[in-house]
């Protein structure tokens, strides 16, 4: 590519969100910057060039959005620059001895269309199976379906048979976990934001039992309703009122693999919790994780969930924004549950 | 003893106690039965009668003395009825295989001077350490002691000087759980009500820090004035606030045994805790456990602490109440605190 000019399209965050609402349209802004020399500067320390197709909107970014006094285990966008997330790039420009024009890799890039990557490139993973879609790297076989496998298998740890419960289930993590556990003759049971969703969790993604949370009154006596016989997992997505209810439900030795509050991102003083006492008495494992220690598992997990999409044995629903004028909108409606499936952007396709 | 006469004096719980109150010496009475024979039943299956030498008072027994609509871990007392626990016995009658007249044990006893034992007797730990202390078996060296051991050593999984949190630290349990954690040069904090049982902690039991909760107006603060680097271990004995404080103070790859409440026994609706999207961000694991899964362990348990308590390695302290006239107000005061070290009842020395 040597030194092509090219304009350079970027997502920027406006101003911090305040703690205790949700993000807006307005709170980032797409910017066309002026025709940049696209090329790795002289002098650089070892670098790639990426051609961003693909960018993941994940429900964690929303902490990346507010101003925090401490650090937080990821830090704070910063206004005026470029918003950065899980995305799918294309190598055009490399000095670095791992990476070779062409590459296609998955991990941390900026919602652009261009980036010069220089640090932490060893946290990239190379895309081996790039006749599948390529977009499925941003959710099924990316960060979010991962987050399905090592959280369910790693630390919910199933027994054949059991009863499972996932929240926001239609979500890219959520169908997933529902799959895995079926293939372990588990009875699962999903909540969902809509009936679309819960038709989903039904019709595509075989739960054995759904419901719609905002048409129940009384969450327990859903619960109660879909799992007679309580719940020995319940992969938790969503926290607060919902937790809530599951806790008193847990089976013996049950297990709480907690992957994501997304109900207590946009409050500044999250929703309380009462029935804790429940871990005691029901001798439960509450457990939270991130994705990052798993992903010594990571190549495991894509020969197996690929040879299952080959199969036809495993199903995914994504939910795709076109280009990135439509990123804020896609971002943004992630925090309302307005997407269905897994929530992504093409920038470009190749 | 064949058939030879005495009176049972025993304690019955006179009414439930509704939940949200706190126990109230009224709601036990000390009733001296009639003059009764003191023999196993002819046609009785294996049995045992025992002599109760001292009673432990632990805070599940509160559970119990509140009705139930669905059935908990441990079924509810029944009014008129004598109240059972835990205990020091000895066997003065068998027609069991297992046990000879003389042989000490400790295991669920009734609260009165003679029990007829019938069922569950391979619940009963032989006591084999006849020369220390009996009481000790309802202490450090029974289900108290070995909650701390099993608690800390298998669920918490701690390692070398890792920082440790520990609530009701100067009762039976805190106190062997912060000198375990002394013995793997852990830096140890604890909490306790009173400023006689923060100067047992330092003083006595060998604890790094310690604070006085009835004291300090922001248990945030306190925690991080005496573990500004945050918390490896809370173990946790209290709920409620202390946990909700204890949450943003977790250090990554936290753990939390849950191994008591006692803050929340007497209450209605549990105190909120606001914070556990801490778990999520710090990867902590909250698990809750009874001693009781842990059982296989306890020999191995007996012997290495009677080792220590041998060579003065370990320190206890226990708050000794005399004879069953007194045990009402023994079991009482625990929900307030009152005792100062293990609280145990003696009804005979031998």
């Amino acid at each position: 590519m040597g030194s092509e000019a090219v304009r350079n399209k970027k997502v920027v965050l406006k101003q911090y969100v305040e703690a205790g609402r949700s993000p807006r349209e307005s709170d980032v802004e797409v910017v066309a910057t002026e025709t940049v020399a696209l090329a790795i500067p002289e002098g650089s320390p070892p670098a790639i060039l990426v051609k961003n197709l693909y960018l993941s909107c994940d429900p964690y970014m929303r902490g990346r959005m507010t101003k925090h006094d401490t650090p937080s285990y990821i830090p704070d966008f910063t206004p005026g620059s470029v918003i950065t997330g899980l995305g799918v790039s294309r190598v055009v420009e490399s000095t670095h001895p791992d990476f070779i024009v062409g590459d296609l890799i998955w991990g941390i890039t900026g919602w652009e269309e261009y980036t010069l990557l220089v640090s932490n490139l060893g946290s990239f993973f190379k895309i081996r199976y790039t006749d599948l879609p390529l977009s499925y790297y941003t959710g099924l076989l990316g960060m979010p379906g991962f987050t399905a496998y090592a959280g369910f298998s790693q630390v919910a740890q199933p027994k054949k048979g059991e009863r499972v419960f996932v929240s926001s289930a239609s979500g890219a993590v959520g169908q997933l976990v529902g799959q895995l556990a079926k293939r372990m003759d588990c009875y699962v049971v999903g909540s969902a934001g809509s009936d679309e969703k819960v038709d989903l969790l039904k019709n595509k993604f075989g739960f054995d039992e759904a419901f719609n949370y905002k048409q129940e009154t009384d969450l327990d006596a859903a619960l109660k309703r879909c799992l007679p016989e309580g719940i020995d997992i319940y992969f938790e997505n969503v926290g607060g009122r919902m937790l809530d209810a599951v806790l008193p439900n847990m089976r013996t030795h049950g297990r709480i693999p907690v992957c994501g509050m997304i109900s207590q991102l946009n409050l500044e003083k999250p929703d309380p919790v009462h029935n804790l006492f429940c871990l005691l008495i029901k001798q439960v494992r509450m457990q939270g994780f991130l994705v990052s220690e798993f992903y010594h598992l990571y190549r495991e997990f894509e020969d197996e969930v690929v040879q299952l999409i080959r199969e036809g044995k495993i199903t995914y629903v994504e939910d795709v924004a076109e280009g990135l004028e439509n990123a804020p909108a896609a971002l943004v409606g992630l925090f309302s549950g307005r997407n269905v499936g897994k929530q992504l952007v093409v920038i470009a396709r190749e």
